[in-house]
């Protein structure tokens, strides 16, 4: 199946899928655009859920939770934003980059003192500070390079060991289930009820199984009202557990998959 | 003490603010500027938490993690988004917003199929609109107001009973305690140990005490490591349970608070 992603080229999600294949990859403008297109079994998704220094990607998890798709395996890339412009850093008045990009080099846009001018992507903010002189970027070196925007300082993310996690997603169900790997849910209490979620861990803790991640959203119906994401590792004790979580709360059960591999 | 928010005028965050002064308020260009100058007690801040559609304000929550402040105080603001711009919205050929609106507002925007341009603050949707002929902007009344720009479609976010919520920062912690209310509490489990959630919310369920939100955020650390927000509602359990909480784990008391009273 090809793959598609968050577009234009040299985004990180096409950056992973890249690495993922050597066929073709559809670029789609928006994430909503992806999980569609997975919908109507076009392509398989390979959309980002969460970075290891700005969290989880809201959007994502909320197409998740309504777009009727299956995870079917992740995969890690490490995430190096760098500084590029015509111009060196004391001399810019302003910066473009993408909202995460921004979070994720808070420290080195604080230090510049210019305002951050936020953009749809990494490749967006490259061919705006080509197109407006005396700017600079928070890019990727594929897309500084495409927009022929020399970097000026390489590295300049918060965290050395930046890592963007991403997640394939397919529409259809794989026959077989995995015997390693991970299970993620969606878990729906309803109505909010004191001591739900301690409860549903228990089950967990009961069957012998790892949460990995536990992540709460808005569930859209009022303020203070939410669903959790959970990520559990694979474990003989998992059928039992989301049979005895189905009858605390609405399960959706997202997949169960494993890492993916490279292109050989 | 003065209140200082995020700027410029005619943000949400301005306007929560004045429903809760009648003085002065300072606003500063980022959320990372607030918390600065209420560390340096120059004033306190009023920041944004959460919003019931598009989730936690990632950004804020890593500020409470890092800079030495307390929660004071929470106040709930109902949001209301419109379309505005000088021409119909068939006519518009892109639209500036900014990312938490462009969430808050997705099923509208995906509607015009036109391409999304994201700006610092929902003022500068409402200037950028203004400055570009032929497009429009996510905002506000007020920013609207102010950047003359008329409003076509009124109340285009996703959900009607859109809230954010806020809280009050200082720079110290209140001589007495609420007998009512919230206290907000940041864990760090350190290394990653499985069931350790687990046996944190057992505590507070031993003690009788109801949480009412929990939210991960990467500790920043690692992939896959992460710390906890929690919010549990003040009962005459919650000293015992800090204490346990504590042997647990690292835990940061962001203070114990109520509802903040709006200007009289």
């Amino acid at each position: 199946m090809i793959l598609g992603c968050l577009g234009p080229e040299g985004t990180f999600s096409h950056e992973m899928a890249r690495a993922l294949t050597d066929d073709e990859i559809f670029l789609f403008p928006t994430i909503t655009d992806v999980f569609r297109a997975v919908t109507e079994a076009k392509c398989d998704g390979i959309v980002p859920v969460e970075n290891s220094d700005a969290g989880a990607v809201g959007p994502v998890m909320d197409c998740l939770f309504r777009a009727p798709v299956f995870i079917t395996g992740e995969a890690y890339l490490p995430v190096v934003h760098h500084f590029a412009a015509a111009v060196p850093a004391d001399q810019i008045t302003a910066i473009y980059a993408h909202p995460q990009a921004h979070d994720q080099c808070l420290r080195f846009t604080e230090g510049l003192g210019v305002p951050v001018i936020h953009t749809e992507s990494n490749s967006a903010s490259a061919a705006m500070a080509t197109s407006h002189p005396g700017t600079g970027a928070i890019t990727t070196e594929t897309a500084a390079c495409m927009a022929g925007l020399p970097l000026q300082q390489r590295s300049v993310q918060n965290t050395r060991d930046n890592t963007t996690r991403f997640l394939r997603i397919s529409a259809h169900r794989p026959e077989t289930r995995p015997m390693t790997g991970k299970c993620s849910l969606i878990i729906d209490p309803g109505a909010d009820r004191p001591g739900l979620l301690y409860e549903l861990l228990g089950v967990f803790d009961r069957c012998g199984l790892n949460l990995t991640r536990i992540e709460s959203r808005p569930s859209k119906r009022a303020m203070g009202n939410y669903i959790f994401f959970i990520d559990v590792e694979i474990g003989p004790g998992l059928p039992e557990a989301l049979e005895a979580v189905g009858e605390l709360a609405l399960v959706k059960d997202l997949g169960w998959y494993g890492r993916l591999e490279g292109k050989k």
